[in-house]
């Protein structure tokens, strides 16, 4: 097979993806490798990270400022979907993979490539989740894998790099892969490969355990409109604020740790450990508001769409139509979450204390009290219960064991 | 209408139960009250309830001991359906209804009673399980339900049960509405009805607040054969005694706690306090052995199920013909749902530690690791990706806004 | 209980709610009793019926052309939704529900009046429909229903509206209850109620019996665009045109015939008779379409989409929230539904002989071609059942009973 | 890759099959192919196809009658399920699949083969149900796909066949591929890959045309007993001559012709053509029979039950533990599904006429009457609907544009 000239390759800085660069050359004949490096607020310095990829051969390397994008147009919207993954997970890895690919593609269209390459593996959710995407944006670009097609082991993907000029890694390889970006941490491999090992201390870095959080708690009312988070306490924050807020906040008091068995794409279960204080937290508050403003129709139907919609982030479809018919029913929902909730973050608890909505609550006291004040028209209860369990009722005289 | 001579009434000691009793043989002309004291694990002095309906009027007083049939037939399945309602309440005082009319039937029949009597009123959940699962069987058996039709406010029913010789309550009432049973406490109402005021601690009975919990963290391992836990530790211990112990730890370290809206059948959205310690900590255990021993499909499936599950017990239809075919979707699963599961209780957390299964784990750590002794074949997943993504290519090569 | 000095009456020109004229007058002390008679294309004469609400005490009466809308608001949106409830009724007597108490409430808030009035029993859809409908629009307006609350026979209803004027109906009532608008007929009662017993040619009045429908098939082309039918063969028509054509081909050619046991809102099993045959033609016509442009999964999910979305239309929740999100993701979805579809009407049979989408087809036929022109890459088909059957694999080396 | 010594071969007779015979001993090296044809009522000459592989090189050649298991452990449960796979298909040919893998794995069992091999391509459904059910049942087991493999082209492939004594096919290939057992015949290819072309009658050999079919109708009665048919008429029968006989009825009167769009698994549209008359026939029945047998929440959730279960076994995962629990769920059901059903065999159309149930009809006229025996109490919809619509009027409350 005949391969374009020109590949932009998602970068990351790692040996795998820097052993890549070299190797498209050399092994698909393939002349201009320009790497792409995106920063989604994951800390690192992405400048060295972008020297290291024309160290490592090359053409060009391009840094994408994607953050703002990230936490506006892929958290805020799984915040309205309530999306956890197997009940859990909040996609924090997830849903950077469609945006890091909107801009492969972009860049690729700019520059006239006629491929896009990634360095994932062939087992894991990434590489689903990138080729989906860029078969979506731009189904006639070739996809170029190597990693999952080189045969190498780690130790011989080092010496063909340094055959290249690619130093080998210097300090001793974590024993874990960790994926990190502003709204979380996912962590896996090495002993949490067995699931009745608990993970230590040193697999967290945006969460504090339980004993080292404060001993007092720590009150907090995050305000919705529209179902997005818009403001904490009385501070109106962008979204990116509102985000490194409730991240430092939740993630001091304990709050954030996943723990789960996880049933990936291909078809294996893995054990994950995840951090995601800001988004867990973000989540809680929503559906907490959802619960007063929300019809319990409305609600019980959007729990069906809310785990369908993670099922399709986690599985690569992000710019599929499902995803955007989910979206035209989850939209015409939000008009009506506005409102406040109150959160006591406590020794790894983030507990609800308080939600209200001034315009939207459906919650009425009037109705609910048992005080003098009840508007609640009682007798209307016979007639309700005859109707409701009739059909019951019809099955339970043919079928009832204890008639007479 | 004509009411029949006998009535079996629930009596659970209070004030409205008790006025039932002159009030049924008063105004419906009913000539013998048979009352019914259920035991179902709630620590109250049940003699001295029993001896209360006969000095209110009853003809009789029955006792039933029902805490291990409320255990082994009503909890047990409970946890096997991860039974949640609105994804947080665990049906303890949902799952007693039931119960308690199965035995109210009971005894009408072997009293040849024509009626049964609850003193439920118009607003509530229990109204619609005890006159659902009454109407389910015994069909032919008139529902007399006073406290729905009688117009008197608390105070007027005090008066006219002082007539009749029932004494008013000394005591000043509490505020709050308060079931309680082995399972769990429900609490409402009061200034509770104000879904932005925090619960004090006062509400609570059954679990510690975080901070007068231990300051060290307790390590418990729960086995489960069949879905159904059958020790803690290396313990084997009878369903009963599990309740009894998993209460007692999860409640002394904080865990259980429930601060909700609820929809309730009736179509309003009320505040509910739960405490259910032992009951949650079980479920949450459950689920986890399942993510690990069962397929992703049937989990994926199952979570429907049991959704409806809680909704069916939580609205009144244990006894219908739907929960008997959920049962039997549920029964089918739990053959895989064996092996331990290791929680770590603190502060208010119960945290999974580890998950393992000696003859069901469905994850293989052959297949997961990323270390030498992986046995995935990554270089299947070209082919899968190319299918599993084909549908939303060939829709993305129709629509695609990037495209060339 | 006062109600208020003014009502607007739902006025079909029957006895029965000729009957509520001096009923709501002189039972419920009612000053003026406006009627509002609705056309909605049902062919009777509106006018005479119109007088005849004058004639039995009417202050006022009203007529309102709603074909039109019930065509462009109604059975249009139902066409995108392929509504059928029970997988069969196309809501042709539902769907006329909500729009009637629309405009039973635009002219109260018009005429001031305080209540809206409709003749329905207490057995029936209908109630439940408007009820809920006037509460969606008007939940201050009270809802008076006097044939829900008389409790007068027939006759007596009867002998009540001779004392005021209206005259005894002079045919003898026909044995079956119908109701009737463009899309369709309902037929119930009579003998209609023994489920064993088959409806007679006289039940029917839209479509011809298959002995007398035509030798000769017909075949028509119907065009759809954004899931909405525009065109018959290759004449453009307005929606209204559209029903009255396909009703008049379907039920000439004996299409469009429904008898089945419907669960009705109240709790009760009943035996209907529907005829609506350009409605269901529609139907199956957009359906067909939409399986060769849209995705497998969005059909999937739209599938419980449209269940709901009809359990919702059937139960009377026409204006409420769920219902509005149902319809966000039905609009997200219908974009891509374009095409034509080619079906032979003969004998009773409307059979679909060809679907096209010029800019919207997903079939491909150079990837579904068993000749030479196949594109697609059968060797990833290793690679695919690999990972799609891995876990069922993994299930099996467990569980598998013939393993060696 | 080294391959064991023995392979069992699913044999058709075939071109494809035939030659995988000298290509599995020449190109994989083994030694020993053994055939396996099974007979599933699709009217070949069984002993002829069995010689012709002995003729083709096979060690030995086994003939299985499986019909009977066909019709009793796959037909019938999926009369239970109704199981339609986009709501069109009854899963005539899926069905066989599983069945004959099992018999595969039986015979490898048997004579000790490592391998099992079968003829499928890369692009079909077939391939995924084999290998799965293999993978199930024999998760050790090697699966051999020559045909997926091979690059050669059908002419190449019968050239290559010759060299080894297998005859090229005398008469011209059938423009169609044809699938076919008892349950019914599947057709695809040739002109039907164009859509938008119609089937000509040659396509068809199970059922008559509209206008070949009697021109009088026949009526026929089918009894259930736990939602299995067990007589037609007054005449009880075996269950493969109640297929047998509904074939020839429903197929003569012209019913049980299917043209659909189809999604594959393995992700694209597909054209079929089906005939099962005799499938779809019953599968009509038993819903027909289950609306007057079923609770309405039953129906609703079995109807999710059923979507799921026929997807399962489309993809094939018959042998999975998600289909054994849906399995669970259904059977549940089945205890209540006794009665009989009257259907009109007429001009293509099978039009039920009548359904009952002596003991578990939950249709009850008494309730359901508009005559003066009316037993139903509609002075109870007032209360009923003050519940039922109470969320949506408060949400009206906030939201109504017509408000005052």
């Amino acid at each position: 097979m005949q391969h374009p000239k020109k590949v932009v390759l998602a970068y990351s800085g790692g040996v795998d993806t820097s052993v890549c660069i070299p190797y498209l050359k050399n092994e698909y004949g393939i002349s201009e490798v320009i790497t792409f490096v995106a920063d989604l607020g994951q800390g690192d310095d992405i400048e060295s990270i972008s020297q290291k990829a024309l160290n490592s051969g090359a053409t060009k390397s391009v840094i994408g400022n994607l953050v703002e994008d990230f936490v506006e147009k892929y958290a805020f919207p799984a915040i309205r979907a309530n999306a956890l993954y197997g009940e859990k997970y909040p996609l924090s890895t997830a849903l950077a993979r469609p945006l890091i690919a909107e801009n492969l593609v972009k860049l690729a269209r700019k520059l006239n490539a006629g491929a896009v390459a990634h360095g994932c593996t062939g087992k894991g959710n990434d590489q689903v989740r990138f080729d989906l995407a860029i078969n979506a944006l731009g189904p006639d670009l070739e996809i170029i894998t190597p990693a999952r097609e080189w045969k190498m082991s780690r130790e011989e993907a080092i010496l063909y790099g340094e055959k290249f000029g690619i130093p080998a890694p210097v300090s001793k390889k974590s024993p874990y892969s960790i994926d990190v970006n502003l709204l979380g941490r996912s962590v896996e491999a090495g002993f949490l490969e067995d699931p009745m090992q608990e993970p230590n201390e040193e697999v967290f870095a945006m969460t504090s355990s339980i004993d080292d959080s404060p001993n007092y708690p720590k009150d907090i009312e995050i305000t919705f409109k529209n179902g997005f988070p818009i403001a904490i306490g009385n501070e109106s924050l962008s979204p990116l604020k509102i985000i490194q807020k409730v991240n430092y906040l939740a993630g001091k008091n304990g709050f954030g740790r996943i723990d789960m068995i996880e049933d990936r794409v291909v078809g294996i279960k893995s054990r994950e450990i995840y951090e995601a204080p800001g988004l867990l937290l973000l989540i809680k508050a929503h559906k907490e508001l959802e619960s007063i403003t929300l019809n319990p129709d409305v609600l019980d139907f959007k729990n069906l769409v809310e785990k369908k919609w993670a099922q399709l982030v986690y599985q690569g479809f992000w710019f599929g139509p499902l995803k955007k018919a989910l979206d035209g029913f989850i939209d015409a929902t939000q008009t009506s979450v506005n409102g406040k909730v109150k959160i006591r973050l406590h020794k790894g608890n983030a507990i609800i204390i308080g939600r209200s909505s001034e315009n939207n609550s459906l919650y009425r006291e009037d109705l609910a009290t048992y005080s003098k004040d009840d508007i609640f028209d009682h007798k209307q209860a016979e007639g309700f219960i005859y109707m409701w369990g009739m059909s019951n009722k019809i099955w339970a005289e043919l079928n009832s064991k204890m008639n007479n």
